[in-house]
């Protein structure tokens, strides 16, 4: 095992991510992964298409690396050293497996004869991840045998792709190294690989053609969409045979016309039975309001859907699945024009959206105002997001991020300024809770280091307000403790530990002009008083 | 299923685990968990030696209960509602497997009929700590069959147990849960639960009894100590026999007359054959320095290991195994006094131990002058360990703590600060890096939120020092971007997001007075500015 076998191997290990589509490597400082690090700080020297971004906290690092890989569509890397470092990654794995995102995690190991046996930092650290990851790979980079570096370039192409591909996902590739750990720096940074490329796969061909001219009121439900822009696509299907869509505000398809924000209609079941649909056609993932998919499945609509996975149904209720995208399913599917159905549209479309009189709906209206063309907003979960899918009507753009995986309220500054990267030369928007801003403050050194052009507001009501609207506000002796956990956040405080200018708007219509920042002002923090619920 | 139910055998889970020898619970808010939170601090109204703790962000969280299990000796519950939150809790529970905490983790979970469909907040999230828990279990706490109750009093207490039991370490108890999540209040708040008590187990006897009565030059090597307070008796039996003990920070037993800061010695192999031991016991885990085992390990010095686990020994140089503790084992050896043994014993003591020159080692030996009898420290890793390792003596508390089971830089602060809950009517001390200190930022709500007693020292050298030490300092292309990664943070600022005094301490004389706060008087930050290296 010799420095120069180290050097070599990790070389095309690093070229093999770069021939297969990586362009991002989101980094955390450690002592076991020198040569990686090294190795990939040396390369983007001379190949200006590849970045690198360190990250202290691993576990805004791949909440970072989430956000970058979602917004650019791209696999991105991630480098830990080993132990709890790569332990860190875990939660924003978890949100990418279930939403689909590539990512390639590359964690630094000691070599087997430390395994188990006392020495620091050495934990198992592949089984916590097997659950998550589509596929993992041991690679011994030190390893003499000439076979290994045909390996990495062949397998380490292979495991991208098996990242990206539909339905993506995390993949693994842990590192096991022996010291010495410094490479040989500065000869060949760049170590070319034969590369590997991948024809589309045949089709499968579903056990019949699929036909919707028995159906005569038919509505499209488009859920939160992964990676397709279909949007034009759907609204000429729809036009042309009058099918109301109901559009999740992450369907990326939501426009004025859509439906949308009509939750009190079915909740109060105000709707007769000239409302219900015979088919409901479903896109992309589960959407944010229950709503509708609850007065489906009590009204026993029958359900197709289409995706991959299609069978992701927590109702229980889809009948068909459709394991393809929503554009092959739109291309090669039969339909008729109908008198019932127009009249069906029409009346669906008469049901006007909740406007709301609530400070979140204020800002949320006038966000939909002011955001430009297809600037992106990333929204945090719990009321930001339930309060956009019912407010924001997507006038100006539909890219709309959340991580609506796993709906964690931890990772979200640093998943809002991983996207922000990826939509330079734009400034990006991030809507966010104050527990939810609490919990990844330490995201916020990204934002600061590398001047990253987002807006962050903050919609305070001091505590998690979602809670006020559940059955446990009953309890009033320990509601405030157990669940609002109000912290009192001094935001300005904050807004210096990390050099943010930072703003407390008093009401909406200062938020224009604050919005209207260069690309080049960085960060900023906006602070909006909101509602308790 | 009824709320009845499902409240009649919460409260008996919370018996269950109380009954076990439980204290302290570790709250972090969701929905999910609604019944367990309510009902434990229902039933810590009830019951004043019951504590509950809320904090946010479930990593602090985790870490926090760590620190407090590892100075209270008793199990620490937690509990989180399901999805990312989970997860949140892995790198503490890594560190507590391999310190030997017990940690008992109540991990909400949506029911089997929502499983891997789509649900929100819905993941395997028992799979990834199959690796790092004794056990885990799931508990339909709605289950209406009599029998579940019985078992639950049962089984919980049998889980609490096998945590505590030596080698301790995490447990987990998943929890299905389905809606109505609201619990019966007010009413017969503590179900009693049939004990559960285990006498000791008989011991095993070992193949032949043990005796050191052929060994002339016998060394003690007291590693990091999870549990056990033997140091009288060590001393008395390294006194009565004339050995040399060389002990680790973490050995709960240095004393200024015990062997350390000796590494010079070892490392530039200035020890002639005289000082060499013909047989070295080592207790405990693996010690902070690896000049002491590599030097054993060249000069092939025969090791008898003794503890639970036995076989920890990555320089894998031990030759038998004793499965017994330290005090087990002196106990039951025979031991001869000779004249040969005396004088290797007065060889070593007249070595003297590295005084240093830096920054760091005069805060180090003030700490060592000012800290109270028994006054407990806890020490983040990198440099702050290694230095406290060398330079301080024990002459007043040998109550030092530190997250030495994965070496992480992560959860540092809620650790500290949970082990300073365990200390009171005490104040605690920590001593970290600015890296580590960055990691659990978040970590410092639960100072200001429950005003603990903790001095938080910082050794800020802006970045990790200890890479400076390491071969990548020679590439200074890269070295402070990717290793030394400075973050120039602003401490004062920061003491203000969380309401804490701050001082920045000039030189090390202010120390004494700034330490000398009653226990009332909360948390406070100190920035020490260190040496680079
Ligand atoms: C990691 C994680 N921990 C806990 C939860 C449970 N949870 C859901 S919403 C919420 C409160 C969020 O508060 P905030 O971000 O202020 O938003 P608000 O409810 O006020 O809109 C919590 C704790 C979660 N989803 N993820
Ligand atoms: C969670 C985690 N991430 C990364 C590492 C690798 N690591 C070890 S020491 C260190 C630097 C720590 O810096 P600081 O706390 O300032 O201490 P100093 O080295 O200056 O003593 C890092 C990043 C680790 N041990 N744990």
């Amino acid at each position: 095992m010799t420095a120069d076998r180290l050097t070599f191997n990790t070389k095309h290990l690093i070229s093999a991510l770069v021939t297969a589509g990586v362009k991002n490597f989101v980094i955390s400082p450690g002592s076991r992964s020198t040569p990686i690090a090294l190795l990939i700080a040396e390369y983007a020297q001379y190949d200006a298409t590849i970045h690198y971004w360190v990250d202290v906290d691993e576990r805004s690092a791949a909440f970072f690396a989430l956000g970058l890989a979602k917004g650019s569509q791209q696999p991105v890397v991630l480098l830990a050293t080993s132990g709890t470092a790569v332990l860190e990654y875990l939660p924003a794995v978890a949100e990418a497996q279930v939403s689909e995102i590539p990512l390639i995690l590359l964690t630094a190991n000691r070599p087997q004869e430390l395994q188990n046996l006392g020495a620091a930092q050495t934990i198992p650290q592949i089984e916590p991840f097997t659950v998550y990851a589509k596929n993992q790979l041991s690679l011994a980079l030190q390893d003499d045998e000439p076979g290994v570096t045909e390996y990495i370039d062949f397998k380490v192409q292979a495991l991208v792709h098996e990242a990206w591909r539909t339905p993506a996902g995390p993949v693994q590739i842990d590192l096991p190294l022996r010291k010495p750990l410094l490479p040989d720096m500065g000869k060949a940074p760049i170590e070319p690989v034969q590369p590997l490329t991948y024809a589309a796969m045949s089709k499968r061909t579903l056990g019949s053609p699929h036909s919707l001219t028995a159906y005569r009121r038919i509505m499209i439900l488009a859920g939160p969409n992964v990676t397709e822009d279909y949007q034009d696509q759907l609204w000429q299907f729809a036009q042309a045979y009058s099918i109301p869509v109901w559009t999740d505000i992450l369907s990326r398809v939501r426009t004025p016309k859509s439906l949308y924000g009509l939750n009190d209609w079915l909740a109060d079941d105000k709707l007769d039975s000239k409302y219900l649909p015979d088919l409901v056609l479903r896109f992309g993932k589960t959407p944010i309001s229950p709503n509708l998919l609850s007065w489906l499945k009590q009204k026993a609509i029958p359900i197709w859907q289409i995706g991959m996975p299609a069978d992701l149904d927590y109702t229980r209720q889809s009948q068909r699945c459709f394991e393809m995208s929503p554009s092959e399913f739109l291309n090669s599917v039969a339909c008729v024009q109908s008198n019932e159905q127009q009249a069906f549209h029409a009346r669906w479309q008469a049901l006007k959206p909740n406007k709301g009189t609530s400070r979140a709906s204020n800002l949320i209206s006038c966000l939909d105002q002011t955001v430009k063309p297809d600037q992106a907003i990333f929204v945090a979960n719990s009321l930001s997001i339930r309060q956009m899918d019912t407010y924001f009507s997507g006038k100006n753009s539909h890219k709309i991020y959340a991580n609506r995986g796993v709906n964690g309220i931890d990772g979200i500054i640093s998943s809002a300024l991983g996207l922000s990267v990826s939509q330079k030369p734009h400034r990006s928007i991030l809507l966010t809770g104050d527990l939810s801003f609490f919990h990844d403050m330490n995201g916020l050194m990204m934002a600061k280091k590398y001047q990253l052009p987002l807006d962050i507001i903050i919609m305070n009501n001091n505590g998690g307000g979602i809670f006020a609207g559940l059955p446990q506000a009953q309890c009033k002796q320990y509601f405030t403790e157990l669940f609002a956990t109000p912290l009192n956040l001094d935001f300005q405080a904050i807004a210096q530990v990390y050099d943010l200018p930072y703003t407390a708007v008093q009401n909406v219509a200062q938020l224009p002009q604050l919005l209207n920042q260069p690309v080049t002002a960085g960060p900023q923090l906006i602070l909006y008083e909101s509602d308790t619920y």
